[in-house]
């Protein structure tokens, strides 16, 4: 017998199948009917709450309050597009070029990560004349037609006329054995190299490489030492610029507002998307004055809902609250905690292969039994769905499917990485029932 | 001397053309610096009130209280991804999907205008497992790399492997003189047919044909009768799909919920953007169950702003304001009346070419002196900008940009609109001044 609630969610999922089509993407072994939000909370239709440690749109938190009333201020005085002067864009702009070093002057803003991607990469392809991007071979940056061409190179999808891959840098599953930290940071150079030579080859010529400056949907590999500033190096001695997207890595996520601080190189283009507006669509394609000018001139780019009172309000009131509630250092001491506290629990299990990652997001890595550490997607959505039924929200990810993302809200706090561990031992032990 | 508001409008300028890069477009011949919305009126940051007839996404009027209420108290209470289940999303899909026929049956929302076109291009190519999409010669459907393909093609940028284009049907500037409507009517189907046929001989086939449903962008011609039927079918037994474009023309816009009941077809899918949150970035693309379950199985699509219950939110409460507030009624009741008055003000100047469109979506086309109606884009800006100054905003748009496009809040009023037609009248008076 199912329960009345029960017999209400299998309505709300066949009128969802129905209105979004079969195939609309929903978390969970039995999905979650979520109904409010609060700080580092969600709660079910039932009253239930769970400690949210998957969401980095609601970074300050959910319906966090200043943005709540920053939000509902300008939707009441005035929103519209940005073809007359308003200067709430303007200084959200300004606010954010001011956060990356000297080379990113101008912000092109958006509505989503994709929109976001989208620009920087015609804008790399404008600028320089050619066509040819890299980016890894485990990567996605968004839905677009352009965009989703990325996506999986090399295992879902072939590589394209323009659209070459190369394998993800990372230690743990090395693209060869046996190879010292910097023979294997040279490994990679080599498949990149390769990568950018093939475009050289073929007469489409290179424009630009494009990662996520953690490698997040990758699996937040631990990068061998010196890859990036010379990946970039090689990139701008072939002629091309590096993006960063910074959607995933930005915005305080490691404890520093960018991602490309942790892993040590400096961009061209960085786009950035997700928590901007904590819940606004809200994204940003910043660069150079004249990388951006190259671009408008060419296009005459103009989007109905982007710059607008609105994204401004909400983008203001989240680097408000980064800044005020002293986000980044909170972000650096739970996130340090919660990362030791997980490597020092790795013993428990032998189904924990590797615990990776900064500030409040971090991965860990579940495997079968055995020295090969191979990987266990399974048990990862086994362990996801525990963790959900003790009341903590997770997911499984990464290159192999088999990665616990931890990815709560920047506000997450000692006590609410307390309160994790207690479920995660919990869970762990499940593993063995 | 420049008085000192006029220095801080340079100054705003000047920070706008380093914060976003020169090119960002703005109106009119000295930007407008508009502070606070409410309903048809737009104020300046010295407190003069502008009656706004320009802005669609503000539909339901600036800063209604209602879709303020709605957003303002689902931004405090929750709002996330469409990974959990939330039934504010899934009941706006299916009230949207209930507006339309039986074909449409699901819905896909995304962010903008943009994003929902790219869907239903992929859509479309997906299911026909064919690339060729054919648009007008004269149309603007967004900014992604693909859907920007299909701007002004043949002009600004030439045809491509997979985009063909024909000329967008119209009785004032026909494609030939001299011919019945009928006639007419064929010589365009001719057009249309030969672009299709060239996809099949090419090999690259026939996906889709796509087009604003009262071609706005084109400068909302009288369309030959009988040619949008016509249309439809020789797009069908061609294999194709037809997309209706609806972010300009539907919701309302013409007095009848879509475009498509103006100009007389059924489209296969329809994408709604810019009035569906009143200014909440939202957009749809809606199509039968099996179409968007082939592109959901094809993809794996996700949005992460969209299907949120803030878009729902706005939907919803922008859905309920049209209908509580008879809007079609005002729409159908108000823009036949200024239709009619600017047809009969004709005679005031032998600048005012043509006047055309439906509900409160007009265009009065500015041409030269003589029998030739010859357009006069210059001078359409120029009355743009008296009528700025009389505190009336409209802009110049359309294939040759020589229209004055009026397309107020469809809560303009009987007596906004007596308002603007002294305005009319003394702009008008101006240009022989």
């Amino acid at each position: 017998m199912t329960t009345p609630s029960s017999n209400d969610l299998a309505h709300l999922i066949s009128r969802r199948d129905r209105a979004f089509g079969a195939g609309a993407p929903l978390f969970y072994d039995s999905p979650l009917h979520i109904v409010r939000g609060e700080g580092v909370h969600l709660f079910d239709n039932e009253g239930r709450r769970y400690v949210d440690l998957y969401n980095n749109v609601a970074c300050v938190g959910h319906c966090h309050p200043r943005v709540v009333d920053a939000v509902s201020r300008q939707a009441s005085t005035l929103n519209t597009h940005s073809r007359y002067i308003h200067e709430g864009a303007i200084a959200l702009a300004e606010r954010l070029a001011a956060l990356h070093g000297p080379q990113i002057e101008s912000v092109l803003f958006s509505c989503s990560g994709t929109e976001a991607n989208e620009a920087a990469l015609r804008m790399a392809q404008m600028v320089t004349g050619r066509k040819g991007i890299v980016c890894t071979d485990k990567t996605y940056h968004g839905n677009s037609d352009l965009v989703s061409r990325l996506s999986l190179v090399g295992t879902v999808q072939p590589e394209s006329e323009a659209v070459h891959a190369f394998p993800f840098p990372q230690k743990y599953r090395p693209i060869r054995p046996g190879l010292s930290e910097d023979e294997l940071c040279d490994a990679y150079l080599e498949r990149l190299e390769d990568a950018i030579r093939r475009f050289e080859q073929s007469g489409v010529g290179f424009a630009a490489l494009i990662l996520c400056s953690i490698f997040a949907n990758e699996g937040l590999p631990d990068i061998p030492r010196g890859f990036m500033e010379k990946a970039t190096l090689m990139v701008h001695r072939a002629g091309g610029l590096v993006i960063a997207d910074e959607v995933q890595a930005g915005y305080a996520r490691t404890g520093n507002w960018w991602g490309y601080e942790v892993s040590g190189f400096t961009p061209d283009i960085v786009v950035t998307g997700k928590p901007m507006g904590n819940g606004v669509p809200l994204a940003a394609t910043a660069t150079s004055r004249a990388i951006l000018e190259a671009f408008r001139a060419r296009t005459r780019y103009f989007n109905t809902f982007a710059s607008s009172p609105l994204q401004a309000a909400a983008g203001t009131a989240v680097l408000d609250v980064i800044e005020d509630e002293g986000l980044r250092e909170n972000v650096a001491s739970v996130g340090a905690m919660l990362k030791q506290a997980l490597i020092d629990r790795r013993g428990a299990s032998a189904h924990i292969g590797d615990v990776r990652g900064t500030g409040l997001f971090l991965g860990v890595e579940i495997v079968k039994y055995g020295p090969d550490h191979e990987p266990d997607a399974e048990l990862a959505f086994t362990l996801s769905n525990k963790l959900k039924n003790l009341g903590f929200l997770t997911s499984n990810a990464g290159a192999l499917d088999n990665m616990i993302k931890i990815r709560p809200p920047l506000v997450f706090s000692h006590a609410d990485a307390e309160e994790f561990l207690d479920a995660w031992d919990r869970a762990v032990a499940q593993l063995h029932g």
